[in-house]
């Protein structure tokens, strides 16, 4: 079976260089370790993919479609299918006087930003300053390791990943749940999410998704529930005095 | 009738110096131009007090509660009974340099910071400045001039305004809509609260004046909802063919 345009998938990954080996990105936490680029701000966890949304370079999605879920693969993309090859003609020398007057002191191998465009710097001396403005990855071949942790088929599954992509910062999955009745979509999120920063922002986003991938969905319902945690203390009490016996308790404390 | 405590009022008032009759404070916008305080950004409308909670002086509050809805007052208050009588001991006069190495040039009737109090700059000459620290409404009769424009009596009236005293700046009154439930409070919010910078403040001020006004509530649910415009459209295009009979459209759409 290959998957189709519009396909919603989890998918775990790692991309190597194929020349040094060396990891440039990962969804898993262990290989980011492995290779060095463990950043404790980052989570490690599979990623959505949307199919034939331009997520992943066209050769690896023409490989990812044709596996099932929970299968691997190993999938080679020289330069011309990921980066590109190097550019000789972006590799640019211009005076250490000119990215002074920018106020920048080259050094060998640091990113500068030049009229809004990134370069490398490859070497200094001279009173010159030798600029890459080729992509980092330009000229190399990359190596995917991917997996296919889920293929989401659920409307509900779908749209809590929807709705995750805009708020991975501030929550996890669990936080969220989602409700797809007819025309009707309702997302309950926790109290704490009112006070993340931008919020505005996400909040479009996810409107957004939903009018492209649910287009017959009339209104969005934004749940956010806050209990006095007083309350639960009290209810831990009646469990401490008879634990076994849970429904009586639930059923006393809506009464009182 | 007096009103007790914990009772919620909206109040109209004016407030104005008696020795020289200029206006100091109103929620009545003629009245804000009038004295010449108008300010665009300000909402000129009734505002919420809750008796006993210390919102207003306290023999302003006890003539208050005298009033029944609908009726006005004058009310006089001595400076004891408003902002205290002027204390010569807060005038200090302090060398013009001082002020200048705190980055203030002087300047008479302007106001001042200094060590967090605030001071106005009564004269200054001879490399001195004469500091007033005394509150600027210090040593004034108060004359109010204020309405009962409503006792609120109904639970969501009440919820109402303490969700929109935190909301101000963002929303009208009309954009909350409230649900009192025995234990269960819903609080329904247009979208756009979710753009709010610092919204979170605002959130756990509501929760927190709910805790206290209405303790028996064990949970709140705070609601936004979005309306895909598109179907506004349809819907409007429907009424424009049979105007009058709106309640067959209601159901037409709800089924399409």
């Amino acid at each position: 079976m290959t998957l189709k345009k519009g396909a919603f998938i989890l998918m775990e990954y790692t991309v190597y260089s194929k020349d040094d080996h060396k990891i440039i990105d990962t969804t898993v936490e262990e290989k980011a370790k492995e290779g060095g680029i463990f950043n404790e701000n980052s989570k490690y966890e599979p990623e959505l993919v949307i199919i034939g949304e331009g997520m992943l370079f066209k050769s690896l999605e023409e490989e990812l479609v044709k596996l099932k879920e929970g299968e691997t693969a190993t999938i080679e993309l020289p330069p011309e299918k990921a980066f590109g090859k190097r550019d000789p003609s972006k590799i640019r020398i211009i005076s250490a006087r000119e990215l002074s007057r920018r106020g920048i002191i080259p050094r060998v191998n640091e990113e500068v930003e030049i009229n809004g465009q990134r370069a490398i710097i490859r070497s200094v001396g001279g009173g010159r300053v030798t600029l890459d403005f080729n992509h980092p990855l330009a000229g190399k071949t990359l190596v995917y390791n991917i997996k296919i942790v889920k293929i989401l088929k659920e409307p509900s599954e779908k749209l809590r990943e929807l709705v995750y992509r805009w708020l991975k910062r501030a929550l996890s999955r669990k936080d969220i749940k989602v409700r797809v009745r007819e025309k009707v979509i309702t997302i309950i999120l926790p109290i704490r999410i009112l006070s993340v920063e931008n919020l505005g922002i996400a909040i479009r986003g996810i409107i957004r998704d939903i009018q492209r991938y649910f287009p017959n969905v009339e209104k969005i319902i934004f749940r956010e529930e806050y209990e006095f945690p007083r309350k639960e203390v009290e209810r831990e009490r009646k469990q401490d005095r008879s634990p076994k016996d849970t429904s009586k308790i639930e059923e006393e404390s809506s009464k009182s």
